[in-house]
């Protein structure tokens, strides 16, 4: 683990293991991705998924923060899933149940039109299996279009959080005070056609 | 606005009136807070609450990265709600509903006692409204264990996109594939009480 990416604060909650990581990232949606821009930075979310040992994020080419997480600059991609609530006796000892990663490095352009074609398939397929080969595939224009970015998964931390409060033990004979998880759940409601659709014609089922 | 908030790429979603930022951040639990480190940009989830004017940041006095947040660096704050998937008969029309926004900008330091303690009592409350004056109040050694940053919500935008797919009007006539959107939504699940939590005592409510 290099020393940049070792987690010091609360360093029993940190994980750097592919298969952590890799669960935090394929429950994400958005990642929030930071770069250096004028020596200032900016953190921008952007839609990611991972496929294989790649996170893959894409957009306009004419997206100016994306030509800069793809122009070879550092990139840090933060991904963090609030699970709950933590309610403790005190402020302090409050806090969230989390799983949370960041990975550093610099990502490559996916230039060459077969694999781009190939991984932005992937990235709709990722969110609802088999539909990239239901809906019109992209065309050479819009290929051309699209930027994809493609971060290595090699250098990263993890930090997850579980479980119930730990109060200072001298604050559990409050037992007045409800002190607990209230978990925070994310879930799909439901599916709202656009007028194009055709009656009967059924949702696709999302799998994060 | 400032040249360097502008946004660019879609700009009819663009907002820059502080309705807008407030209702984004006050529905949000994390703010993804950018900093550049020996010139690298690092981007870490922190609990966030706006009060008032400002997005309150706060943590170990030890934290590495928070104290960065504080030392008097440029910054940059990105809180996001994702609102759904926004299917298209193209995977290069489809998207996500969301609302985001970025603040940039120096956070200061709060170093206060007094202004430090009603900051995290009404952080808590926040999320909670009255649970502060429930719960036992901060110590002298926790109020010092603990950094509070306040980000002032001046240079800032923001971005939000809702409704259907825009397809392309070529791919309208292909009835049968659905196209429209999956709701996401996210929910609080049943309240799990500890163990230290008499029998009876209610769950607090949650207002986010």
């Amino acid at each position: 683990v290099p020393a940049s990416t070792t987690i010091r604060r609360l360093a029993d909650r940190a994980r750097y293991d592919r298969a952590t990581l890799d669960e935090v990232l394929d429950a994400a949606y958005v990642a929030y991705v930071g770069v250096v821009v004028d020596g200032a930075p900016v953190v921008l979310p952007f839609a990611c998924a991972r496929i294989g040992d790649e996170l893959i994020l894409h957009g306009s080419n004419r997206a100016g923060t994306l030509t800069t997480v793809a122009g070879g600059t550092p990139v840090c991609a933060t991904v963090t899933l609030v699970d709950g609530l933590v309610l403790a006796r005190s402020g302090f000892h409050s806090s969230m149940n989390y799983r949370s990663a960041a990975i550093h490095g610099v990502a490559r352009i996916v230039s060459d039109p077969v694999e781009k074609r190939r991984l932005l398939d992937a990235v709709v397929d990722r969110l609802l299996p088999g539909r990239s080969a239901q809906i019109r595939g992209l065309t050479e224009g819009e290929l051309e279009a699209t930027l994809v970015a493609a971060l290595p998964l090699t250098t990263f931390s993890a930090k997850v959080r579980s479980g119930g409060p730990k109060d200072a033990p001298e604050d559990l004979s409050a037992t007045g005070i409800w002190g607990g998880v209230i978990p925070l759940v994310t879930s799909f409601g439901a599916p709202i056609p656009d007028d194009a659709t055709a009656a009967g014609v059924p949702a696709p089922s999302v799998t994060r």
